[in-house]
């Protein structure tokens, strides 16, 4: 059984206020499946990019034991290619270019190999794209993460809403979970995003933590209190992998669990934002990633004994 | 031994977008000394009102076993008066009217009774009157709070360097941890701060929750999501007084217990904005209280063993 992450491979070209990138590996399912992979022994990747793709930017996600089978590598096609500047608060970004490139006739391919899914997280892509992968699939998975963004709200709501009916769980931000529900309350919006289909819903607020609903319950999970934020690029997608990797690996999808996946996301999301695009979390230790989630336990938990 | 409260005692007229009220009793000190009454036994109150303060709301005050021995009545003075209105966010607002009518000349006298002050709340206030309570204290307490805002950061910021080097605690917001440090990052905002003297800084950030830090430390509390929120005038105040409140009663100033004391001030403001005004805090059961901490505990409480 095992993990598959669908989601983009890309170009990312940053500016910060700490500095500035060329075109470097980034996308979705790469962080996504890098993030996972300090969890999930099997991960299968779909995906697409152009032949000025690096090999070994491939060969760095294999030796994360990250099976790219299904990454498919169009010949005489341009990887997909994103430019953002962030402002002083790093909260907010302006977009500087995006070139589709060969995301525009994507059209995911499932390996044989990959039909055992049991986890299946669906990176931010058009939603008819991430609904034919659940039908390419000739088993549901246990559990489905689905990851979006205000785009496909505004181009493709309708694709949007069947695909939600699908899904276990939808991760988005806090604007986004507005725009969606048409609430600006968090716990109104939940409420109604629920009823849309997924079972959970995960809100992620960046620097202010995530919160994770069900119809009955929220669980809410701080951001690290860091020195610097040098790069929110991927954050949102290392959160995400960490969430699914963590959950793929314990096979256990009870809401105690799902808390648990939660702070082990929000633990690859802290390490995400410390440098540019995927480095950090390209070669973290056992300890490190241990020690950090020390860092969120001491941070949030305490004692209160009520009589 | 005791818990002295010093700050201001008012009028308040709010517009929210969900409605308005005429003018209604609020005030630093009267949000602080209500919320820290659930938790300790004997509160001393020290601030000023005019001939037109009604009695019935000293009579709601005693009642919460508030001593007013300190509070001046200034016959043919008129009582401090704030009018404000929210945006639709909630987050932010404008002050429409400040008539600062007995504030303006306003010197704390200390009855003699209130010597044996352990616990020292000093609400927002000028420093120069926050300091001179500290002065005319004969012994030092053995823990200080100090409330403050951008306001006095603008006009009268070598006081609040003063005061500052005199207390264990200051309590500010996000935006004015930044204004007073000149840092935009919270955790060296922190540092900073905690070199100008207090051992310990509270960071509230409304929806977002509050931080508390000290040299080594950090301990995150989040805000109860909720439905709506009604009038955030006195959340501060709310978690202020429940903060000091339950040290005080528990006497007990470790790290562990400021992180109990810093759920239990959270639990207050989110009563608090449930109602206009101090409504809601005036006549909690204990059984409320209660209920309302074990979701604070089910909200962020989760249980990952590190091997």
């Amino acid at each position: 059984m095992s993990l598959l992450v669908i989601g983009t491979v890309a170009f990312d070209a940053i500016e910060t206020p700490f500095g500035k990138t060329d075109k470097i590996v980034g996308g979705a399912a790469t962080f996504i499946s890098l993030a996972a992979s300090y969890f999930a022994k099997k991960i299968n990747l779909v995906s697409v990019v152009g032949d000025d793709f690096p090999s070994d930017a491939i060969g760095m996600m294999q030796k994360r034991h990250i099976n790219t089978d299904g990454l498919q590598v169009k010949q005489g096609e341009k990887t997909f290619f994103w430019s953002g500047r962030y402002h002083n608060d790093m909260n907010s970004r302006d977009t500087l270019e995006t070139q589709l490139n060969v995301l525009e006739g994507f059209d995911p391919i499932i390996p044989e190999s990959y039909q055992d899914c049991e986890f299946l997280m669906l990176g931010n892509l058009a939603p008819s794209v991430q609904m034919s992968v659940i039908e390419r699939l000739r088993n549901r998975p246990k559990f489905v993460v689905l990851d979006t963004m205000n785009f496909w709200m505004d181009i493709a709501l309708n694709d949007l809403h069947q695909v939600l009916k699908k899904v276990d769980v939808l991760t988005i931000n806090d604007e986004e979970a507005r725009q969606l529900s048409g609430e600006y309350s968090l716990v109104k919006a939940a409420q109604k995003i629920l009823s849309m289909g997924p079972r959970y819903l995960i809100i992620k607020k960046g620097e202010h933590g995530a919160l994770l609903f069900n119809d009955k319950q929220v669980f809410f999970a701080p951001a690290l209190p860091l020195e610097e934020v040098f790069d929110p690029t991927g954050a949102g997608d290392s959160f995400a992998g960490g969430f699914i990797g963590y959950l793929a690996e314990s096979r256990d999808i009870s809401f105690d669990n799902l808390k648990r996946a939660v702070i082990f996301g929000s633990a690859m999301a802290s390490f995400s934002v410390e440098k540019f695009g995927t480095e950090r979390i390209q070669n973290l230790s056992a300890e490190e990633v241990d020690d950090r989630v020390q860092q969120f336990i001491d941070l949030v938990q305490f004692d209160i004994s009520l009589v």
